[in-house]
């Protein structure tokens, strides 16, 4: 792995992002938002995704051109049309829009349909937390994982964000697909002939297994508490297309190189109104206390808050260089994706 | 187990909340959200509830004259105070009043402070459902699970409820705690002597485990998805406490007996401006039917959706009776408690 300086990641995304038809501020946003993924630890999600972002430019189920539209909507609640433009460009925008409309009414809310894949869910939520107000979100997918009871992949993995704001910037995002292990997470580990720590699927028998190539085998994964993230992530997808008009999992192509047109919904809650910053803060850190204070299992492991790790691993990508695979950077630096 | 007729059920337990004190239209809608949870087959949160119910009356825990009052709030967002009354009447008001507001301003919220448990969470899923519209709703709970990484219960199961309306009123309806299995469910299979179907926590020596003596002597029950389920937990606690301005997980009484002063999130839906009925039903039975279709791994239980069962079980409690315990049932009629 190699460490480069965070400004020059940026400028070799923002180099790419123009390079694939982004204009202007667009270019740029795209190229922050997959630069600070990286920067920020998602290492998944980030530069190593943007090969995968620009074969689907070029496979034409990302319009590189296309800007979401308002459809209809009334007071707080909104219906987008992302049009096929890039996800992440389209979700920036959507909760942009929703923490707009929780400004005005307390909530807001925005569903968008026809979009891509966002790439970090994290990223919208971070933005709202960042304007001081809290978050949900979430996004259908593919169908990739079975439904509690089926033998072949239903549902998708639905990443669902959720975002508590706290002055300090240290911000408490819960960021996770319904799926106990994404498939990359199952490749990588059966790649290093290493057991999953908990099961997390079913092998071609039908026990629960740890073994990741035996999942491989069985295309079994399994959603996040069995029947309970089954269940979780049919509603979400019910959402998601319900509200934005848009398309369900069933309707998504399984090939991940195709997977366009997915459906989103962004909730932002402002509580200014009735609550002073102070005071939100004052229960958010006394519940966090509460957290770090509980007797560990391993006390070089105490119990930690979804996020906890993302400040500290910014800062250390931002004075040490971020890292990125040698390959992934020398393709990106040559504009070959 | 005896069955007994709906009316009958309803009209004993309406004698026993009038006999707790609750007046008029309260005794009644409290007896009715009894009666309807166990009509529908959540045995568990209905008749087999109304001692503690009770028994929370008497140690003065639930004022059974409170009524809460909206304390602030701006358009669609407001903050209510429960005074510690009915948490079944609590909720109940709290999601009418979301989705009045939802009704004005397409989303309605309400933040809910000092109330006590809802009982059923699904019931107010149903009643938003009912009215046409799409719900979420969590209640914090007190500390019945450790954090992932802590050995001692640190964060609460934290029901969620996620309600989809379909025109047919066959809705879809998740009602789920964040914990894998309940501490009821672990002890009713202990003294059966079954073990889980999946593992339920881990045992004494620090192995996940399905059985259920085991997690009953460590008391280390599982989240959803471990570190997965922990996460969702902490937000939804943060979210419930923070916008209410009531108390958190940790600072609620581990006694079940005591368990008071919670706080709890309606969230109500309303894309009546820009959506229609059939055009939202369209999308549902299309989601369903993918799920029905789904080959089944066994042929006698194909993939459900959540609440799918719901309107069965109705039917056939209200042909056949619904099912009580014979001394719960006695003792009801007794008004013993």
């Amino acid at each position: 792995m190699l460490r480069v300086p965070y400004p020059d990641l940026y400028a070799a995304l923002h180099r790419a992002t123009l390079h694939l038809g982004l204009r202007d501020d667009r270019a740029a946003l795209c190229a922050r938002l997959f630069a600070e993924t990286t920067r920020d630890g998602v290492y998944t999600h980030g530069l190593a995704r943007f090969p995968r972002f620009a074969a689907m430019v070029a496979n034409g189920c990302i319009d590189i051109a296309a800007q979401p539209t308002r459809v209809s909507g009334a007071a707080a609640l909104e219906r987008w049309d992302g049009h096929r433009g890039p996800g992440n460009l389209n979700a920036h925008a959507a909760m942009q829009r929703a923490i707009e409309l929780a400004r005005l009414h307390g909530l807001g809310g925005v569903a968008l349909a026809n979009t891509n894949h966002w790439m970090r869910g994290g990223s919208y939520g971070w933005l709202a937390a960042d304007a001081g107000l809290f978050a949900l979100c979430w996004t259908n997918t593919l169908p990739n994982l079975p439904a509690w009871g089926a033998s072949t992949p239903t549902v998708g993995n639905n990443p669902l964000v959720i975002a508590v704001p706290r002055a300090n910037g240290e911000h408490i995002v819960l960021d996770m697909a319904i799926s106990q292990f994404s498939y990359g997470a199952i490749s990588a580990a059966a790649e290093r002939g290493q057991q999953l720590p908990v099961p997390g699927g079913y092998d071609d028998a039908g026990h629960l297994t740890t073994d990741p190539a035996a999942i491989e085998a069985s295309q079994r994964a399994l959603p996040i508490g069995y029947w309970k993230g089954s269940g979780l992530s049919l509603v979400l997808d019910l959402l998601a297309a319900m509200l934005s008009g848009g398309q369900a999992t069933h309707q998504l192509s399984a090939d991940p190189a195709r997977e366009s047109g997915l459906s989103q919904i962004f909730l932002a809650i402002d509580p200014s109104s009735f609550a002073t910053r102070p005071d939100l803060d004052r229960i958010a850190t006394a519940i966090v206390d509460s957290l770090h204070d509980a007797p560990p299992i391993d006390p070089n492991h105490p119990a930690r808050y979804p996020g906890e790790q993302t400040l500290h691993l910014r800062a250390e990508n931002l004075r040490l260089g971020v890292p990125v695979d040698p390959t992934l950077w020398r393709n990106l630096l040559a504009l070959t994706f």
